[in-house]
């Protein structure tokens, strides 16, 4: 395995009402699901308060120690949302009016709807690229390696379109999931075998509930088909030898 | 304010699954919306992979920086369910068959069903505290002041309740929500002012979409009731002299 066609990423989500279990994250699987499909890793996920010094703190661990980071929340036009000015402080650069965030709110915006308010969203990092928002006008927008998204779901989710040429992944990693009636513990010693015989294959091993059934959902995550198939094959044999129902494949 | 009545908590998610998207996680929200219950803030939420170093790098530098730490994940069977040994390694101590864990699951299972792969489950750090799980069997257990859950979502909540008495929360932080029809920029100077004039009152301001219209929610949230009833006194005042519709309060 070539290590040098992994790129990998952290997600940065900023935000009190995840902190208070007041607003559900959805966030973070939207956009590890959309790193993982264009070939990027996510390594981490943190939750952050809206705190100036911890937003700081926070972006200069994980820029620096991931090819990426995505943040989400913070955005906004009211006293909390911090992220822009925050960011300015983390590459210690100026926070300023971004001219073409002004034209495309100017141009959004009726005649007199572009408020002191509204203009609170224009302000970014000096030299920071804009990330367009097909949805409510306002653009996110990166400083180098770090990529800052509104926090409002389907809004954030509606932007990642438009970044897909600004990510340079590597290999996609592929998933393979194979569903069985059965538990953990009647898996375990079998599968374990199989994981250190395949150790470029990331085995993970799920229970479920469905229709009132117990149920395993084994998931082969790697770079090469090759060595999932491979794998797939090794698990399937131990379990038609166990006589295990597979429910989906 | 009494700062020393403040109690905070970290959250660590540990899962490949999360982190591939493949996963909603829901446990944060589950403990965070109880945590607050009894008292006790949550200040950061992590989510991390399968891997031995990187769960005790993060669990040695998240048990030292907060009251309390809560894990879920890792505490099955299978291969990848490594968090007890990693929690031993962690605290530089004995990983071994917990001798009360085996009692409860030797009983629990039928006879003959307790094999090596159910085995697994009763080895944990030397000294745990066990925590019941009335829904599985295995139990959950805390060292010092980490508390280590398992992660499928139903199992864990069904296993709070059992650690009420092992928790010592602040005063609990209450919360009020104020929901308008108005958007967050006819807003945000006024709510800016209120912020300043109450540093002890914690102001979040969120859009939301409902029936196709849009709307904000102000959050308010502190320890102190007349704290949260004055601050929303003064909110309603200036919503009320800009005319705006309140959908609920």
């Amino acid at each position: 395995m070539n290590k040098n066609t992994k790129v990998n990423a952290a997600i940065l989500i900023i935000g009190n009402e995840i902190l208070s279990g007041r607003t559900q994250d959805t966030n973070t699987s939207t956009l590890a699901t959309w790193l993982n499909s264009i070939g990027v890793k996510v390594n981490e996920v943190r939750v952050i308060a809206d705190i100036e010094k911890t937003i700081i703190d926070t972006i200069n661990i994980l820029r620096n120690q991931n090819d990426y980071v995505f943040t989400t929340g913070g955005l906004g036009p009211t006293h909390d949302d911090i992220t822009a000015e925050s960011i300015s402080k983390a590459f210690g650069i100026k926070y300023q009016i971004h001219k073409e965030a002004f034209k495309i709110l100017e141009a959004y915006y009726k005649p007199g709807e572009f408020n002191e308010g509204r203009q609170r969203m224009v302000w970014m990092p000096e030299k920071a690229e804009l990330i367009l928002n097909p949805t409510s006008g306002a653009p996110g927008f990166s400083v180098e390696n770090v990529f800052c998204l509104p926090g409002v779901p389907s809004i954030m989710k509606s932007m990642l379109g438009g970044l897909k040429n600004r990510i340079v992944g590597g290999e996609p990693i592929l998933s393979h999931t194979i569903s069985l009636r059965t538990v953990e513990s009647e898996i375990a010693e079998s599968l374990t075998k199989i994981q250190d015989e395949n150790k470029d294959v990331e085995i993970g091993s799920y229970p479920f509930f469905q229709a009132g059934k117990l149920g395993v959902s084994i998931v082969l995550r790697s770079e090469k088909k090759s060595k999932i198939e491979s794998c797939n094959s090794q698990i399937l044999e131990f379990i038609s030898k166990k006589k295990i129902e597979v429910v989906d494949r």
